[in-house]
């Protein structure tokens, strides 16, 4: 059993739960807690070390046993422990150490033909990492595509964003890139295919126009940015057009992550 | 200036930070920042004290000049005793302590005669405080006319749902009660009215009807529960209807603050 502070994988599962910097030079990140760890092993994600304590619960037991006999390397730790590197108040008694693995973008494939790409969310400058997890986990839950994260966004696979994605990162492949890539994406995310080459561009904003009036039928990005400065320069730019989800009285915003989920919704709803 | 841990304005502000039990008894709470101390002065709420230090920014120091004109009690105190009480990581500088003043139901009045209820919210066991305030903005954002409050909720008026409402809570009347009286709004609602004494009761339930196949148009009353329990036996009780938003792939749920979201503004996409 893991004691010590100083053990060297107490000392990666710190670093690696605190800088971005850390985790991409590693190549590695740490989800917490019984149901993310069972949706990384669903997912076929490779673990590479599963710390516990005694804490945890017969579901995580028997979890534990599982991975155990494929071979995985688990480890218990005390619970002093456990408490001291949790993220969480109150710890559910089992970590992951993961290696990245970018999912494929979700192309739907029809008779052996695949399909231009057709829904896109790009989150800008989103830096509140349960606004971010939120709007992961919508993703996930309408069907995008893609999600591409440009560089003044929270780090995605912060131990916040996981905990308020609820399994969003091993559903939805994420790329972090700069806004010249997101460019390139959005111009030639279908040139190989025959129809509509590029992807329109939508930008929420509280000034376009009503989101229930916009046909959002054809292959788009929807950009949604941050609550505090609102979309960057960058996705300004890029815009096409703009769309706002009309507001009764004098209010002026919504949260980030319901006014991107809510857009979300309304290109499933009009295209179902 | 107020520089003591023992003075008691700062007791005060302590006490009702925490405890429901505590603003409950004095029919007091705090509001911190700037932005809104501002919505509580615009919505005319009445201001018992209003506590800043020397961090707070000129918008907040014409705020506080403005408030002392009015004949507003305002004291400054020292900027530790600031941090030491203030619930954010970087304090704004100013917070207030306001007196409860339940607002009136928002009912339409045409032509000189009052409508019927027809869009009221019930949020059942909403634990997390992000996510109540998440609701009661979105609430405000889609002219929810009321937000009934079953017990087994969290406090409405708990510093962490205030932040999170954004001033929301200036915005929409919010109600504390117990499930019997909850029954008898939704029987006696428009009793008094000609047309449709009853609200139809929908409860958010993923094995519902999707929402965007259910006519929203009706008076209604949309049951929320929250993430961890779901619905309350009450709750369920209560429903006619279990409605749902439909989601892709293998996503079994959805924040509960963004699926109770895009409920209210399914409602009124459709009645616009």
């Amino acid at each position: 059993m893991i004691t010590s502070n100083q053990n060297s994988k107490i000392k990666l599962v710190r670093s690696l739960m605190g800088r971005a910097k850390e985790r991409r030079e590693a190549g590695m990140f740490v989800v917490e807690g019984v149901r993310l760890v069972e949706e990384a092993v669903k997912g076929d994600w490779r673990l590479e070390t599963v710390l516990y304590d005694e804490s945890l619960s017969e579901r995580g037991k028997s979890l534990v046993s599982s991975l155990k006999s494929k071979g995985i390397e688990t480890e218990e730790i005390s619970t002093d422990l456990m408490k001291s590197i949790s993220e969480t108040e109150t710890p559910q008694g089992i970590l992951a150490i993961l290696q990245f693995s970018p999912l494929p973008i979700l192309r739907q494939v029809q008779n052996g033909v695949t399909n231009p790409l057709n829904f896109v969310l790009i989150l800008d400058q989103i830096r509140d990492p349960g606004n971010l997890g939120t709007l992961l986990r919508s993703a996930a839950a309408t069907g995008v595509q893609v999600v591409l994260i440009p560089p003044e966004t929270t780090d995605a696979f912060a131990p916040k964003v996981l905990r308020a994605g609820m399994g969003a990162h091993f559903r939805v492949p994420i790329r972090e890139m700069g806004w010249e890539e997101i460019e390139q994406i959005g111009k030639s995310a279908n040139q190989q295919m025959s129809k509509s080459a590029n992807l329109q561009m939508y930008l929420a904003d509280m000034n376009g126009k009503s989101c229930w009036e916009t046909d959002l039928h054809q292959p788009l990005a929807l950009i949604v940015g941050g609550e505090a400065e609102g979309a960057s320069e960058q996705a300004r730019k890029l815009a096409n057009e703009r769309i706002s989800i009309p507001m009764a009285g004098n209010v002026e915003s919504l949260n980030a992550g319901v006014a991107g989920s809510v857009l979300m919704f309304e290109v499933v709803r009009q295209r179902k």
